[in-house]
């Protein structure tokens, strides 16, 4: 049997639906379906999950909510109309936000996931309908009653190695399951949500538990390419994949799946297929344990920006054991993680993503790190992006780095930065955002476009 | 004023020291003299240092120490009479070296640091009474006189910052004082020895303590060289450099001062000029805090053996505040430092000095990670090899890591590490110990010979 996953833009429209219907119906192995929120049916248009944010942030404040919730109520009922569903089903869907609405507000962030939350449920519910009205033996399921648990509310949200084996008997239904993406519920009974794009990780989790024969990912796109789009034009394709080049490129940019739902399908050895729900002939991209060799040494180019730098200098800091430590543990102290830590002799820059600053907190680490680190210098600095080249051809590819480097050289632009020796499937380096795009070009002709013409 | 240090080589023998003698009488701005112990005078000879280190272990043994007292005596014998001093010094050097031998021996560590001192302290009093001889004005000083104090026993050797008033005071002698270098005292007055080199450090402190308008290290090379000599054919020699290349150049193999020895210099924005004794005419290298800017963006590499790395992956390690944290602290706990940790997307790799690590230390490590951070993949490797590319015109030469990358690729070698992006005065590589040689004549051809030809 195959799981699929359905984002927000396959579920968007009563037209999008359809297509999804489509799709189940042309191989019947395809029996558990995951649905996300509707998305964006245009670029200016607002997914259901946005609209349920603003919905709680309106409740929570105690201001009206009609406006609000008929808003969303309005974007099920476009396609309940445009799928020729009757009243009942969105009967079924105002109900259960009006009880989401009423409930327990003591914790703010539970109230936030029980809205949210409710975007793929009424979804899943409703294309559960649908289904049926076309002649499909379909059931929607609530994960609670799956028995898809999760970690508690003191946690980062994470599936609990104990869900599989009771998610494992949905492998034994006659009937399509569809299964709201994004949540689960903790032992106590919480409903709780993954981190946004967190479908694809319910997806991920119910294709390792019932030992699916692949998990499709169904999207927007007809495959991963192996650089951005908007900024290459016409990029090549990638065919095929491993779970750790995905992973890689998954770091900088590439938005394709959520960067922890690879991991359960992975355990498991299911295949990973990314594929596009307009169309659904093109035989996307494959995500599996093993690829055969490529003449390529780079599967893919990836980059990213909003990187930070914190530098400290410190004389003969290399000597003073548990210096590294103890700068790493006022960063714990904030709460931020980091990507790179590169080292000269008496120095050291910790790597992170901007968006964990602010001038408060930068004070603070710069203050902390001088007053009891007794660094010489300490700065932080930000506007950095990361490039990434990702591919399991580089581990024994001989100056691949001397190929890297002088086509960044060629633009002109200085390496700020060069991570390369613990994963030997990647190279990292850091640059200027103003930079990026020329580089990543550059890049591109070096590793792919010249291929071409030799 | 001047003040100078001569390293072992430069007073191994009566010869040696006349050379000293000649050198102080040719400018009498050299009021400060500070003496190593007496070094090897040709290649299979024995230091003073490690005469003493195994009197020690005897007296420590409780075994006959005549043999190896003697052995010490016959040294600083074969000295006085080559500088037809009397049998007083002789005398004086006998019943200070007996003294010690009876002193306490609960603490070894201090017992060891009595004797070893011993070279240098004696043979300072020696060269005092011979400068006296030949009619300098000369006299031998003590530290604990003057004034040089050291951290306590349960730290790591360093002098205290008020050493340097007291110190400060040798500038108004009028005649030359004689050093010791190598130790000092605690503030209880127990005898402590800086590491092996030490007597560069006591060198630096006296400069910077009287404000020095020059410290001169003498040794038994005409200058640095931009490449180790005993790989590169007549290297070219560097005869400026800041404090800082000269620094980064110490850590991997450029065994010209102490690394310590640089920084009170440094501080008191003391030049420093690395001479020969056995050529003092030759101009040497000096080493300032601000050069001119040279055509060549690389002004040394060097390169050392002895690094291991200790590999470790785990999925998503980058969202876990806290992992690296606590990986630094295991390595803490066994008191291990180390120089980089470049990382991956899901792995971090700690390069360290193979010295410090052992079979059961490496299992210790290998199963607290494993265990305590649950890492999916924990191995440690050996016998990798950092070269090291320095130069202060590095910070704005694009292209540099590419002209590196593609001479190291020449070689056929491949690059494990780079480390680019914390100090702008350097780039790092690791690569295989048996690639080391291969790869620095290749960088050497690459930044210094082929501008010859340009």
């Amino acid at each position: 049997m195959k799981v699929c996953k359905f984002g927000g833009t396959s579920v968007a429209s009563a037209q999008q639906i359809k297509k999804v219907a489509a799709i189940l119906k042309a191989d019947p192995s395809r029996k558990i379906v995951v649905v996300s929120a509707p998305g964006k049916r245009f670029d200016d248009d607002v997914k259901v999950t946005d609209m349920l944010i603003r919905l709680s942030q309106a409740a929570l404040c105690n201001e009206d909510v009609e406006g609000y919730l008929s808003e969303v109520l309005d974007r099920y009922a476009q396609i309940a109309i445009g799928l020729d569903l009757g009243q009942a089903i969105l009967d079924i869907i105002e109900l259960d936000l009006r009880n989401r609405l009423e409930s327990d507000k003591g914790n703010p962030g539970l109230f936030f996931d029980q809205l949210k939350a409710s975007g793929e449920d009424n979804l899943a519910k409703l294309v559960a309908v649908y289904l049926t009205s076309i002649g499909l033996h379909a059931e929607y399921i609530n994960p609670k009653d799956a028995g898809l648990l999760v970690t508690d509310f003191s946690q980062r949200v994470q599936a609990l190695p104990e869900s599989n084996n009771r998610l494992s008997a949905l492998k034994d239904k006659a009937t399509i399951t569809v299964f709201p993406g994004f949540f689960g519920y903790t032992s106590k009974g919480e409903l709780r949500t993954f981190e946004r794009g967190g479908s694809d990780i319910t997806g991920s989790i119910l294709a390792a538990a019932v030992k699916a024969e692949l998990y499709e990912n169904f999207t927007d796109v007809d495959c991963v390419f192996v650089a951005n789009p908007r900024i290459i034009e016409n990029p090549e394709e990638i065919h095929k994949m491993t779970y750790r080049e995905m992973r890689e490129l998954s770091y900088a940019g590439f938005a394709v799946l959520h960067d922890e739902a690879l991991m359960p399908a992975f355990k498991e050895s299911v295949p990973v297929c990314i594929k596009n729900t307009n169309n659904p002939l093109a035989p996307g991209t494959m995500i599996v344990a093993e690829r055969e060799h490529s003449f390529r040494p780079v599967t893919g180019i990836s980059a990213d920006s909003g990187f930070s730098t914190l530098f400290v200098s410190k004389y003969l800091m290399n000597r003073e054991i548990g210096f590294g430590r103890k700068l790493l543990e006022i960063l714990e102290d904030e709460k931020i993680s980091f990507e790179h830590t590169p080292s000269g002799i008496d120095n050291i820059s910790v790597i992170l993503r901007s968006h964990q600053l602010n001038t408060e907190i930068e004070h603070r680490i710069v203050h902390r790190v001088k007053t009891e680190l007794h660094a010489d210098e300490v700065n932080i600095q930000s506007n950095f992006s990361m490039v990434v080249l990702v591919g399991e051809g580089m581990r024994n590819a001989t100056g691949l780095a001397a190929r890297a480097t002088a086509a960044i050289s060629r633009t002109g632009a200085n390496i700020e930065m060069i991570n390369q020796g613990s994963s030997e499937v990647s190279l990292v380096f850091g640059v200027l955002k103003q930079d990026e795009t020329k580089i990543l070009k550059e890049l591109y002709k070096e590793f792919f476009s010249s291929v071409l013409v030799q």
